[in-house]
């Protein structure tokens, strides 16, 4: 093991004890050098190491801060889908969340599991539908949501297209015209997010996100949407009960 | 925007809409020196970045290649608990993992969430039953999976902290002593990896772990137990089918 992991592992094992308490700095890099008789160069690396595993901060004229972890919320995606006079929802807990910001529609590069969901090239534009939900009294940000739509169902309904789509969105467009019952189907994966999602979720270094994949078809199978929504691991988990099935009845 | 950020922008472009391939190295230092007009200090903390990310990795005397990223496999965590001959399982796609070596039973600081979920003090020491599953054709790791044992139950019920725990394990022995039917609830979160779990799960650098945290309480409500499992969020994705609550009969 090298110098700095040792001393990152006994940084580390201080801070989840609870033995250097949120909110209060490490001890300076030259204390740090003649505790462990390390140079500035390891002992540098060993708190980037902190810092890239989101347990410190660096904190403007205070040094490095032990990092106070939001209290984690819990998400109802209770695998089902509601209504209310707003149109189609599937978490009850966002349910009071609202775009910050109006919808952007712009031809943006498929993710390469969007564009393998949509049938289309991976990095061939598509149309993206991106909103920002947050909480309505803070203005805090909580999800990114992109909307990533079939060509084919744009070139069938072009008000998907559009920046108001009308009352109950996209799903009642979709239905109107004929593709009802919609069916959808949901993941859940996580990732280190992209710069942009960091910056717009207020997101610290070392934090990574949880991303949730809806994808919304026909009765028939045609994929006419995949939504992505991305949230911040720390501050969000997405949690269910257990059903027993016959074969585990007690 | 520094300028290294500006580098690693068009780099991680590149990667992501698959000018530069899966599989190659990426240009020399000397070369993106050069190409950039930037020192080697910016070259090097764009590269870096990149590793930080997940999307490149130093592969021994080749440099740093574009890392190919493997297929997620969706796992169908179905809300569900099912029963075959070895007892209680929750997870139909890994019913085929087996424990890759003999489980362990240590004392072991709470982590902050399961120490709340248990009733014992952050840090405290608990019971720790770790397994380590995965594929028992390759010997390939899967999953880390900790039981964490309430000290109540332990001292009830001795068993639960013995190495084999017999027929059914735990959860038949806690049935038996007369807590049936026992209740679950799963959440599902993310996090980067500790080093001992990167390590077991062979993770690169900047690839985050999916969390299944599940607590087990008896019918009264008392949590004897929470299993905290750990994958690698770069191989699996949690996927489950959508049903439409009465408020959203098309």
């Amino acid at each position: 093991m090298a110098r700095w992991e040792t001393i990152t592992g006994e940084l580390r094992e201080a801070i989840i004890r609870g033995e250097i308490a949120p909110g209060t700095t490490l001890p300076r890099e030259t204390d740090l050098e003649e505790r462990y008789g390390a140079s500035r160069t390891t002992v540098r690396r060993a708190v980037e190491e902190l810092e890239a595993e989101g347990l410190v901060e660096k904190v403007r004229r205070r040094g490095t801060v032990v990092r106070r972890s939001p209290a984690r919320t819990r998400l109802t995606r209770s695998r089902r889908v509601y209504r209310d006079d707003i149109g189609y929802f599937f978490d009850r807990t966002a349910q009071g969340w609202r775009a910050l910001e109006t919808p952007t529609i712009t031809r943006v590069p498929a993710p390469a599991d969007v564009a393998r969901l949509l049938g289309v090239e991976p990095g061939g534009d598509v149309t993206a539908r991106s909103r920002i939900m947050g909480e309505p009294d803070t203005g805090e940000a909580t999800q990114v949501a992109v909307s990533y739509l079939s060509p084919d169902a744009v070139a069938e309904l072009p008000v998907l297209a559009e920046p108001d789509t009308g009352p109950g969105g996209i799903y009642d467009r979709m239905e109107e015209a004929g593709h009802s019952p919609l069916e959808w189907e949901e993941a859940i994966s996580a990732r280190m997010p992209s710069p942009e999602e960091a910056r717009l979720l207020a997101l610290a270094p070392g934090v990574p996100v949880l991303r949730i994949v809806r994808t919304t078809r026909t009765p028939g199978g045609r994929v006419l949407e995949v939504n992505a929504t991305v949230l911040s691991a720390e501050r969000f988990e997405i949690g269910y009960a257990i059903d027993r099935d016959t074969s585990a009845t007690p």
